[in-house]
């Protein structure tokens, strides 16, 4: 019988759904104050137990437990599936877990509330967000111009799950999306799929553009002097990836000298960014803390993930969104 | 031969559309300025002409000029047809206009915009944009966790050309609409529609509320306390029909006590806002300057509707939106 660890927040969240399971899966829970539990009897354990399966969401992850939950797993000697919640893998406990674990499954759900903060981020922005509420702060009541979504044009790099619901999302709203990615088109929500080397090409037209490829040798600083040199004097500039993906320096430069318009960012290349940050301070800047698929839906979508995935694991059918081994093989 | 009256920034921006009407039509301008041109030649004019036809838009409407594009109209002794940009026709100017014109015309295309504003009020509400606006401010690092659009349930009070723009957005960002209105459903953009003494039963379930009937005697004032306390404490409150549609006391105090969370006014009962009114400080209260339509877009799309109309008119064809002369009936 295989022993699943979960987070105690989210065995009580599923366990309902777990009742059918008791004969095939021995389940036990860590808790905020790094107690392991056996989960339905609710005995406390004497220590780190033995596992074979994980689920790794938020609730494990951003607990003061998250180092026994890791432990439990990295020390366990015949790790056998670990669900991560998350799309990416490139995090170091991540890809740590992913050297350990048989199988490693990913979740792509949290891109809807992702792709949501970029639709408000927009919002913001073509709706002179910052100057209303600069007006308002001194009631002054004038009328200000404000540009639309719809018949904006997007420039979306890396058009996998968030690039897509971000597509979804801005085409629905009657605006036009290009989706740079190696894989041709066809895409859902883009007009356009163009390869990476017609990136440059494309910064110019774009009203805006939002970076959300994976984080490689090839991504690293990719938005750099030359990347907001290309952009119009009147877009904005988002970033939902990795924050490695850009030269903050460049970025601040570049708004300073007017081009792009605007940029928000929800990862930046120091993460928590220490309080005397300049990027806190610049009042082109909007930043926010990584938190972009912080929603209880995501919560809810990655529970159902989870469960989908369990079910075919316990028999034996092919499980979603599965990692090929060798994407985590020691660099 | 007709004489139509345009402003002059409208004139110069359609003239090149204009052009194949010459022998039908007669064009006059008025500018910023006070002055009236014979449009085509640049003629100036000793005074104001006798005018036919005129298309009273944002250019004309917030002009210094706009007493001088009033009086031209009211003074013709036989004034035949006035194409309005706006929807609405319970303005006091309008009221006399529409008394006047033989034939009048509205415009819905600013819906367009205005449902756009409904979307970004609700993004900065369900994302917490004051809460993380005012970590940046100190620049603390705190995940926030946030709501989303997709499965909000909006109850939108008018399911006119607004509420019907509205609801077409958040339907394809996931969220459920239920429109209110006297004439039945099925509608676009809405799950159901339901009549107007079903919304104080429909109020709690929402987690958006969105007033935009048309001002009347019934809807004078229908957001009062009782309405407020009917409201989901979780819930946001906007207004993008008319102030008074809005007891604005009881929006304070009701936000006060708690209850709905957050409001977003396009519209105050006095217009402009002084700058002592309470409703700038209150800080669950975001407040724009009846700006909502103001885009380019709505302009160009209010040039769309002026100019197929003018083609109908000229060919004695129906016109579009062509209101019954009894709504302008002295009450």
């Amino acid at each position: 019988m295989k022993t699943l660890l979960l987070h105690a927040r989210t065995f009580a969240r599923i366990a309902p759904r777990l009742k059918g399971l008791n004969a095939a899966l021995n389940i036990v829970t860590v808790d905020d104050a790094q107690r392991f539990h056996d989960a339905w009897t609710s005995r406390a354990l004497d220590g780190p137990p033995q596992v074979d399966l994980a689920f790794g969401n938020i609730d494990a992850f951003y607990s003061p437990s998250v180092r026994e939950f890791m432990t439990a797993i990295l020390k366990s000697p015949d790790f056998d599936w670990f669900q991560s919640a998350a799309a990416g893998i490139e995090n170091p406990a991540l890809v740590a877990i992913g050297q350990k674990s048989k199988r490693y499954t990913t979740n792509h759900t949290q891109a809807e509330s992702m792709a949501e903060w970029a639709i408000w981020q927009a919002m913001d922005f073509f709706r002179a967000g910052p100057g209303h509420r600069a007006n308002q702060a001194i009631g002054k009541w004038e009328r200000i111009r404000v540009r639309e979504m719809q018949g904006s044009g997007w420039l979306i790099v890396g058009y996998g799950s968030i690039g897509q619901a971000v597509g979804k999302r801005v085409s629905a709203l009657g605006g036009t999306v290009t989706g740079v990615r190696r894989t041709p088109g066809p895409a859902e929500g883009a007009a356009r799929i163009v390869p990476p080397d017609a990136l440059m090409a494309q910064l110019p037209g774009a009203d805006v553009v939002l970076l959300c490829p994976p984080h490689t040798p090839e991504t690293e600083g990719m938005a750099n002097a030359a990347f907001f040199a290309a952009m119009n004097e009147s877009a904005l500039f988002l970033n939902l990836g990795r924050g490695a993906l850009v030269n903050e320096d460049a970025l601040m430069a570049a708004l300073d000298a007017g081009r792009p318009a605007f940029a928000a960012l929800d990862v930046t290349r120091t993460e928590p960014l220490p309080a005397e940050s300049p990027l806190w301070k610049h009042h082109k800047l909007v930043i926010t803390p990584h938190d972009s698929s912080d929603t209880p839906g995501t919560i809810t979508r990655g529970d159902e993930t989870f469960l989908a995935n369990l079910r075919h694991y316990l028999d034996n059918e092919p499980m979603k969104h599965l990692v090929d081994r060798a994407a985590f093989a020691a660099g």
